[in-house]
């Protein structure tokens, strides 16, 4: 498997959980088993079990239960990707047609539902209720923070409230949660557990502002979507917020308002704006003030092998380009 | 509440499993409180919330976690329903408008996504990990039954086999889950647990036929919905396969098959010729024989009141109209 090169020492661990991922998508029904096991191949970068596993490392932990409880993130991640694109009704993920785009909408919201169920079932494997727990209000978290930005979080102005929560609650939250999950599976104490959860919660914001970044300045064909996909959607994130709040003059607020509202044009003009006032650097730095705080709290937690490599992947984050 | 006159002896039981839902659904967004509030508000008989309650009544059990154990049951059922609504484009469920007739089918999707957590979240109040795992087993079960419906179980002619994993898959495997749930959370010994588990699977298989019964022969005003509604969506249940069984030659092959494929005219006249047939009173017949299989597996448990409610509760899901 593909991984981030700092990822190496703990490969034999990242390799059980896709064999645990594979496994668990086993099912009778072939269209199904086929559908699963293709979306968890096309994969992401699993940065989310890799939190997981380096997380239950400064402490004493049982390696099975940490692999059954980052096979069940990753599961739940995919899971509710798999809704994210048939409600964006995106055509590509990662490169590969999106399960909606080759089935009814129907059979997308089911798999979904499928691959909820098979997370749970990992999650429980780990003999840990704690583990449930967290995982669960995970879940409610990505679904409230969805559904507000779909039914209540389009009002303008945009504020830098309605921002943050929303990056909270759409990745951060099972980043913290990745990262509390393996702390709880280890001896870790219950400050170090909160430590190591901050560490997850403080990655998984900048992860996002870098994700909202790169729909400003990243390459179209290595993220497989155009530039200025959020804006022309409505989403205003931080390079935009940023650009409002420092813009003097109704022209800026204008602009930006004729780009959510759909307007193709405005939103070409809008991105250019942006990039040029820069907002986009403002956010990245941004970013680099939660590495940051996910560094101090690495700080304070054991020197290991395991703190190495996770403050590694906080660099990473800001640093990477897809 | 409303109750079925046989579970007035659960009440307090069963009204602690209503404040403990609504408990569950108070949630900040109160667009998504709201709708889920409605939802269980509308409610059903609650039978399979009893079901859990009464299964745990054999042993000594913590009540408070069996409430947990059903309200997370009764939070899964109708997370399932939504999505189900959503899939089957219905209108109306319970006489209420439907989570997907007054919001986007976005919303529906997120906010049976949210259920699931909350169901998840309630499951692991009880504690048990086993009780996670039967929830998380019988969630992929349905799913997986949902999606073979959609995706390739209209194959011609249908078969019986295909039908009772049908209706195991959607109903009767939540109804063994509920009555395993109760059993596991008491100090049942293991083949006690598998009786109870027995007990709720024939109940299930028994109700799902009466369901489909009804489809042919019940008040449509009651069941908000029209006489051969199955039939028109293309799903060939008992009654049709009892007839397609007994009827001889092509013409009645025929008729049932221009039906699933959605000609109006046909419908109307197969239900007529089904029920004629005595196909709907040998489905009746079968649905008695899984409640006699219930009966049998009660006959082996303790003697107790929880016992008898249970034993009437299994003749009620066949003596019921609605």
């Amino acid at each position: 498997m593909n991984l981030l090169p700092f990822l190496e020492p703990i490969r034999a661990h990242m390799e059980r959980v896709e064999q645990r991922l594979l496994r668990a998508s086993d099912v009778e029904f072939p269209l199904l088993r086929a559908a699963v096991q293709n979306l968890l191949r096309a994969g992401g970068k699993r940065i989310r079990p890799a939190v997981a596993i380096l997380a239950s490392q400064f402490y004493e932990a049982d390696a099975d239960k940490v692999i059954s409880a980052a096979a069940a993130i990753e599961m739940l991640h995919t899971a509710t990707l798999v809704h994210d694109d048939m409600i964006d009704r995106a055509s590509t993920r990662r490169g590969y047609p999106t399960l909606n785009s080759q089935w009814s909408g129907e059979a997308t919201v089911l798999t979904g539902d499928y691959m909820f169920a098979v997370s749970a079932s990992l999650a429980a494997e780990t003999d840990s209720v704690p583990v449930v727990q967290i995982f669960s209000r995970a879940l409610m978290t990505i679904c409230n923070g969805e559904l507000r930005q779909l039914l209540a979080d389009r009002q303008w102005p945009p504020t830098r409230e309605a921002y943050e929560k929303r990056i909270y609650s759409k990745t951060a939250s099972l980043f913290a949660a990745s990262a509390e999950v393996g702390a709880v599976l280890s001896a870790a104490p219950t400050d170090k557990v909160a430590l190591i959860r901050s560490y997850g919660h403080n990655l998984g914001m900048a992860f996002q502002i870098v994700d909202d970044v790169l729909d400003y300045v990243g390459d179209p064909s290595e993220l497989g979507k155009p530039v200025g996909s959020d804006l022309s959607q409505g989403i205003v994130t931080l390079p935009a917020l940023r650009y409002l709040e420092q813009a003097q003059g109704p022209d800026a607020e204008d602009l930006v308002k004729r780009a959510v509202q759909g307007e193709n044009a405005a939103v070409q003009d809008a991105v250019a704006r942006i990039i040029a006032s820069g907002a986009v650097d403002g956010a990245l730095e941004e970013a680099a003030e939660y590495v940051r705080k996910s560094h101090a709290a690495l700080d304070r937690l054991p020197a290991c092998q395991s703190r190495d490599i996770l403050a590694q992947l906080a660099d990473y984050v800001v640093a990477r380009r897809t």
